[in-house]
């Protein structure tokens, strides 16, 4: 099942681990892979006498990382939204755009009549775009179904995803993404008939690796998301949210309160957010494109989630409105130059703060006992990886091991 | 030399001419291919009986428009700046990173050091990755070796560059682009002891397609440019400037005087430069990968450019410091988002008035006579082109009539 034992020499490796200086770099390093993970790494000159003999890889002295880790995706979706860029760009009002059928509503419409084989065919151009940028794992959404079969077969097809390419993909739920046409001014009612049950549901069939939402003015009110979570907490499925991107409501506490993995977006986040989430440990997922492409202009409190030790993750939000970008490496750039993040933050941001805002410890990391999924890069500087805009410098790609 | 004609059938051709909307669509189109030129374009239904019993290629219902061109690039140079984009992001101060060896004579060093082999072989992938994107022409300036030497050496890279892969190169000679080191508070003494005998060398040489200077208060004064564009007016070449990027000095003013192909950046442009472009017929070359990594906020008149229909193309502006983007999709995406220019404006900017930039009238729209440089896309609409992200929805590139 697994490939033999194999030494990887001549690279210089990030491993994103130690305090020696924040790429946790080896200069003239070596690294062991045995059974899907990683044996033993080092520099080669301490490389024991056991792994000198086994296979040798001479990777030319390329800069080696953890494989990347997108960690907020929707990219399992329905349609695409260009002509409503087209017409905003035109000039067309809020009115004119909902009138012609856009917002996130065309693509409810769009996901509720696409087929699971619809969802996945479409789904997979995009995915096959990360995985030649080096991407291992991604985390998927629902929440454009919003009714109880469609959210399932979201899921479903992100499952199927996992299956047909060499990713670790997982699911979060997000049926508490927006409020369907037919809840309209019934939000409540919505969460109890459709959100929670379908919860229930997805459980039981395995789909849920944690149970995600929308706090905001436009979508679910604090009290409602707590209603969800509480179900989350009594199924044990870890959660996370979609937070203060356009206001503070709270969420990222609310979402502390939960012990989430991660508050996501963040532009409106105040210090006493900052600090519920240090105390619970939540990561701070950072979303550059979707600042972007609203044109948003409150940046999200850098400053303060560094003061306070709170990891920062960054991820791409691949989604057809508000951020139709699925580069994760442009996500780094946009984060550095965007938000003054340094590169080894937006590195460390896609690999192990990323692994752990998907629960994932044995990834983002290169050390002896992590998942042998790593990234092999054309590049002398691990610091070239968030300089390059829309350049893909990926030399290899090696996951569970295997070259 | 040339294949045998061919008919391209089943596409919907953006074809970039004809008012009837801005992409002049063709819904179910044909298109014949002879003799490295389009000999037919049309709806399928129209297509002359002669053409008909051509060998046929069924396109897929595909979207098919003009190759991309990207008429503003600094692609070739030695070196890269990403430890000091990592510099300033970790907070060193301008004399930090100019005390480091940052800043562009950083490049100029690097690129005075490099062969031309090295120069050739660090410029391919970035030209690789622009002929992913379905791009057939580039521009490729000097103006990193600021001395004859060096200057001469990156034209000759830029022109064994076009031998080496299937694109054209339009070069632009650049030596005006900043005052080497040696030449401190001497600008005047640089210009006439290197950058026009220079400018002669390489003419004769054959390596210069169009004269470019950087027009700025770091850079060169107007007299100074005015001087330069002289030499080039003598010897019939054909002109562009980077103009009013960070102030206005009246470059553009200067440039259209000249009759510039273009003037290029143009965020501090006013109205008397634009009524001066549109006098000389001069292209607004749209750099939005240079406003976005500078944080620039004031943009370029895309309202009064429209208003006096200065033709408007968009580049990467390919270079290692203020705009390491090698993604021609990307550039488009953020005159969009970050300019507000419409997708078929964005389209038109990579394609017909790129061409026009470059004096190319053969390229940028598909029409009878035109070079059948053909990119064929997995979209549905053109809209898609500038909609997406970081990602390339390229299917085929067609170059001079070859699948
Ligand atoms: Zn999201
Ligand atoms: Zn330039």
């Amino acid at each position: 099942m697994h490939p033999s034992p194999l030494t990887l020499i001549n690279l210089q490796a990030a491993t994103m681990v130690g305090k020696s200086d924040p790429y946790g770099l080896i200069a003239d390093a070596a690294l062991v892979l045995d059974q899907g993970r990683i044996a033993w790494i080092g520099p080669r000159a301490d490389l024991p006498a056991a792994h000198a003999a086994l296979l040798q890889k001479d990777m030319g002295g390329r800069l080696i990382t953890p494989a990347l880790i997108d960690c907020h995706t929707h990219v399992v979706h329905g349609g695409n939204r260009a002509t409503e860029f087209e017409m905003r760009l035109q000039g067309a009002s809020y009115e004119e755009v909902a009138r012609a059928g856009g917002g996130i509503i065309s693509t409810v419409k769009a996901t509720r009549t696409a087929s699971q084989a619809d969802l996945v065919a479409q789904a997979l151009p995009f995915v096959d775009a990360m995985i030649a940028e080096g991407v291992a794992v991604i985390e998927i959404k629902s929440g454009y179904g919003l009714d109880a079969e469609t959210e399932l077969r979201m899921l479903r097809a992100a499952r199927e995803i996992a299956t047909l390419r060499q990713i670790t993909v997982k699911t979060s739920y997000l049926a508490a993404h927006a409020i369907p046409p037919e809840y309209k001014d019934r939000a409540d009612a919505y969460i109890d008939q459709v959100a929670i049950p379908t919860l229930h549901a997805a459980h039981a069939e395995g789909l849920v690796d944690a149970v995600d939402g929308f706090c905001e003015g436009i979508a679910f009110s604090p009290a409602q998301i707590e209603r969800l979570f509480t179900v989350a907490a009594q199924l044990n499925i870890p959660v996370k949210l979609h937070a203060e991107q356009l206001s503070n409501l709270g969420g990222a506490a609310l979402a502390a309160r939960f012990n989430a993995l991660s508050a996501d977006h963040l532009e409106y986040l105040d210090e006493a957010g900052v600090m519920a989430m240090d105390q619970s440990g939540t990561v701070a997922v950072i979303l550059p494109g979707a600042f972007y492409t609203l044109r948003e202009t409150q940046m999200p409190p850098i400053a303060l989630l560094r003061k306070h030790n709170v990891p920062m993750a960054v991820a791409t939000d691949m989604n057809p409105g508000s951020s139709p970008m699925s580069s994760l490496l442009l996500a780094m750039n946009m984060a550095c130059t965007l938000f003054r993040m340094t590169p080894a933050e937006a590195l460390a941001g896609a690999t192990t703060h990323a692994a752990r805002a998907l629960n994932l410890p044995n990834h983002g990391t290169l050390a002896p006992g992590q998942a042998a999924d790593l990234a092999i890069w054309n590049a002398q500087h691990p610091a070239e990886l968030a300089y390059r805009i829309g350049f893909n410098p990926l030399h290899q790609r090696i996951i569970g091991g295997a070259l």
